[in-house]
């Protein structure tokens, strides 16, 4: 028995039309499919909630509570509890503000707009810090991904009143192939 | 050098807190993540295209033009490529009609409000017939998945006038965990 004979290799599997990551071994194939980031804009008497990264990428950078969703749970779901995990809060969320593609790195962005089930936040494992910012106070040059500030210009623009179909991607990166800045 | 030793196993990665599909051999982790479906309700002259399915789950039965988004492509460029691969048909979006998740399965569905770029449709090499339906026609007993189901009604409750919020799961089935049934 060898452990230097497993491998996987891109080829292109029987009856399917492009390359798919394969175990030389045993043929599993092992599908790379695009992966959901589920998350929120929460707002607390019209100021919004941003937490500070105690993770990589981008620690230390201002971010909405959001995260990969895991299996077993719905969208919906997903998005209150990484805003449990990284903001300690409860959320109601008021529906989909947001569905971005960031193509660059295989990701789709379901984005909430959401409020404070009960009073208090508190950072999680993995903030450094959460707090409230007032429009004015956001920390545009600290923010995390693109898809923050992007998020953050749509939550202003739907003001308080009803949400209408969820905002796409801006037009100056329709793909979200526009690379993060490495400051 | 043996081909039955390479086995994935679930088990939990150092660092993390649940157990992930991980290779027994050269530890490669195949994180499983919901899988995302995109696809549209396509409306021509009143009426909704629908495809008979060529293949399996669910053959012969009739859905939206809908499938696997693929690395690489917008949420947006999967809901047209679906579209001209079962249909052959160039639509333009209008906006997210809905967004469901099947949690049963791991799925989430981002589901489309369209319309065609130019006239024609035909079956594509996935479906077996490609048809226009009055909402009075359409072959409720025959749909593929209940998700059809939901994003007809949903379809038909906004009209055509501006997309709202997009739709989320029925009251009915909130968590996307109703068995198929098998008829």
């Amino acid at each position: 028995m060898s452990t230097e004979t497993s491998r996987f290799v891109r080829r292109i599997p029987d009856g399917e039309d492009r390359e798919r990551l394969t175990c030389n071994d045993c043929g599993y194939i092992a599908y790379e499919n695009p992966k959901i980031v589920v998350g929120s804009v929460v707002e607390v008497d019209g100021k919004v909630l941003l937490c500070r990264r105690a993770i990589q990428p981008r620690h230390g950078f201002w971010t909405i509570p959001a995260g990969y969703m895991e299996l077993g749970e719905t969208v919906e779901e997903g998005a209150r509890r990484e805003a449990q995990e990284e903001a300690c809060v409860d959320l109601v969320l008021d529906g989909v503000l947001a569905v971005y593609s960031i193509a660059r790195i295989g990701q789709v962005q379901i984005l909430f707009r959401a409020r404070l089930a009960s009073p208090g936040f508190a950072p999680g494992p993995e903030s450094l810090e959460v707090r409230l910012f007032d429009w004015d106070e956001i920390p545009w040059d600290s923010l995390a991904f693109p898809s923050v500030h992007w998020v953050l210009e749509a939550w202003r623009e739907a003001g308080s009143g009803p949400l209408g179909a969820p905002r796409g991607n801006p037009a100056e990166d329709r793909r979200g192939i526009t690379p993060l800045r490495s400051a």
